[in-house]
């Protein structure tokens, strides 16, 4: 086929078709009814062309053409990012990493993984499956996002207290410099300590520093027993208390510790007729514990008789026991509910913040009054990954007039800000947040990222105005 | 006490004097015998002034001097590290943090513990102890070594395999800039995606970067219940097959999997008379494992049972199990006999290597198999953090003539490129081992490491021709 060039497209992108023919460079003509926006439902412009690359190599070669020309350009994965790191702001090439598919090798004796970029989390976690092992970063999102993506923004998700975050489940990751070199990709050893962490430094840089485009990733052993329940907890110091005493005294230790403040857990039973209440009585807490491991009769008997400890203790006032995985699923759906929300809170606005555990009741307190006190009728649901500190904060009200949701954020993010909480737990920065990322790094700190992108990108070329301001 | 500025001190040394006063300024004249090399026996120079602060102010003050008056410098810790990295060229102004120790807080809800950089790790371990928590950096030089130190050289040890390297247990640092600026240190949140993570950055940049002046570690549980096996293995397929089954099936994990050529474990039994052989016959391989969880009673009925089924599907060809501390301390003692090298092996040469763990057995036997060829009459040790790895070869030949040592190190320095294996695992690049970096860093991810060091330190003033040439 050959590439329809005109005299009207940018010289870059004739550059490109030129060299990588029509089959890879998409012009705008052919785009059709393509989305190009993320999950952000941020305003995104169209891109002038649209590279499908299936190599490495072509990603080089495309990256070398966009530095000569001067031509900014912005990877693309699953586009379900929160945070518009994926949006286009007009001007730029698209990069999808969509044809970079593809599990390259599984290693069962190293417990590691070669994929490309473009593979999508489920596609890893199935071929983990499948060679009996388990790869452990999960989100909703699973079966749309890529893993290239989950790595340039450091995905979190349910598995963090166990697990850890994205950039944990790494041990080598390649990737294409603005200029085109190529760097890293080769190394599967967990311990190596030969100069800068160029890994840890390009992983969470939402594709400003260079487009990764392969992962060595490792793999974990496939937990054969699981035991969890739904808690009720008589106030927030035992929450606490809970936490720890899981973590030390649970043979397997824990892998989720999620908490669920009252308004949340009645909010979604009530409007979602498909949950169980799996609890009798109202409690000030609602807690969804679970615990991973191996042997599972040993396991399931030290997991009843801590919870017996800790009802005899005073921490829990009740706790219902999953005896099925259907009973698991029946406690997840409920702190799953956040997946209906477009349909039964519509214009929502949405937190994904984190503080130090010690901090979070009072810091969530002093959102929620802040929040009650200006908006008195609105709804208020608070819910998250308490065993990492990582607090969701959703409000909402029905017929709120315009620039509300801009003085819900300034309030909220205020107050993480006073309390030295993260904007940002999970979904990083992007465009969304860029607003508001001095109140979790300091001047100074930008000023470092801001020379640290200078010197791997000079031109700004990669993802420009995303995350930092150059 | 008014300094004695002269004439004859460089600029430098006089503003420092100046400002900081003879408190924290001593002159060469009052060094007396104090040592300023490091564990590495790479040659040192005296420094033209040693600073000792009490404060991150007083560092900032320092920075800001130096980097006015062009003035290298090198901060120093324990002085433990092995690749010469704290050591002087000729010129530098040390910087000790000796005196920066103590520690901050502890906050046993959230897990978390503030520390100064100069903090021994020992006194960190115990007060993570006395909180009755646990800090599992572990390494033999854990008396001297400061925490500071540590994390510039992002160590290893004993417990990589369970709890990570020094990087895994932290949640932020703070550092000074060259400039003199002050960087972080304020958060205690587990997660936090707000940009570039240049906590990961600083550390193991061998003080090439910044000066980590304080950090925020996150604390674990203490286990309350170790099992401890010493096992003899009939070849290499087993143990790894013993890696990925302990790994899974082991119900609290596994906290250490230290594997002994028979070459290492005969050497030091026979030269080391307090050492008592805890098997009865000889194995292809000796293996130290232990899981360390909750719940001694369940754990130790799983641990003997998992080593009593690998034993019947022929993993394992005998194994003993500790029955009380002391046993478990007499195998330890087999594995730590290489702090006894000074006295029983003069002169060798040591490797800290490390591979994917599927190509350990064939790099290896590549490795020893060169050696004997070249060295038939040399001792060769090796042995290593199996599970992570991570491997050591230690050579000697009492009468070796001069330049054999640079031989050996090519040999296996070479070897390990070809294996895609790390030339330094835990120990760090340095001066030493900088003549090899390039066998495990690529051309272009040494370019981006020189780009960063000139991003952030311009002037090449902190710990200059260490690590990377600028």
């Amino acid at each position: 086929m050959t590439p329809a060039i005109t005299p009207g497209h940018p010289r870059a992108v004739q550059a490109l078709l030129h060299a990588l023919g029509a089959q890879v460079v998409q012009l705008p003509a052919d785009f059709g009814n393509r989305q190009h926006a993320d999950a952000s439902r941020m305003a995104c412009a169209e891109p002038i062309a649209l590279l499908r690359p299936v190599s490495t190599a072509q990603i080089a070669q495309a990256l070398r053409i966009c530095s000569e020309h001067r031509q900014p350009i912005v990877t693309q994965g699953g586009l379900t990012g929160l945070s518009g790191g994926a949006c286009l702001r007009g001007g730029e090439i698209a990069l999808s990493m969509e044809r970079m598919r593809g599990i390259e090798s599984i290693d069962m004796q190293a417990s590691t993984m070669t994929v490309l970029a473009g593979t999508p989390l489920q596609m890893v976690q199935q071929a983990a499956e499948a060679a009996g092992a388990m790869f452990p970063l999960d989100l909703g999102a699973r079966g749309s996002c890529s893993i290239g993506g989950n790595l340039a923004t450091n995905a979190g998700g349910n598995r963090v207290i166990k697990y850890g975050m994205a950039r944990d489940q790494v041990l080598d990751i390649e990737v294409v410099l603005p200029g085109g070199q190529v760097l890293g990709g080769r190394h599967r050893m967990i311990k190596n300590n030969t100069g800068y962490d160029l890994r840890h430094l390009f992983i969470g840089s939402e594709g400003t520093l260079g487009v990764i485009t392969k992962a060595v990733l490792k793999l974990r052993p496939k937990p054969t027993a699981v035991s969890t329940a739904f808690c009720g907890v008589p106030d927030f110091a035992a929450v606490i208390q809970l936490l720890t005493r899981a973590q030390s005294e649970l043979p397997a230790g824990v892998s989720a510790f999620e908490v669920m403040w009252p308004g949340y857990y009645h909010f979604v039973l009530e409007r979602l007729p498909h949950l169980r209440a799996p609890l009798a009585r109202r409690h000030a807490f609602y807690l969804l514990l679970e615990s991973s491991g191996a042997d599972a009769e040993r396991q399931n008997q030290a997991f009843e008789c801590f919870l017996a400890k800790c009802m005899a203790d005073g921490l829990l006032q009740d706790a219902a026991i999953a005896g099925s995985d259907a009973d698991a699923l029946a406690f997840w759906a409920i702190r799953d509910a956040p997946g209906e929300y477009q349909r039964i809170l519509p214009g929502r606005v949405s937190f994904d913040i984190s503080f130090a555990i010690s901090d979070v009741e009072a810091a969530i307190a002093h959102c929620e009054a802040a929040l009650r006190e200006r908006w008195p009728k609105a709804t208020v649901l608070i819910y998250g990954h308490l065993g990492d500190g990582n607090i969701h904060i959703v409000v909402q009200e029905p017929d709120w007039p315009a620039g509300s949701m801009a003085e819900v954020q300034s309030v909220v993010y205020g107050i993480t800000g006073q309390w030295a909480g993260s904007v940002s737990a999970e979904h990083g920065i992007g465009l969304k947040r860029k607003p508001v990322l001095g109140l979790t790094r300091s001047a100074i700190e930008i000023d470092v990222m801001r020379a640290i992108k200078r010197a791997i990108d000079p031109d700004n070329l990669l993802n420009p105005g995303k995350l930092l301001d150059c």
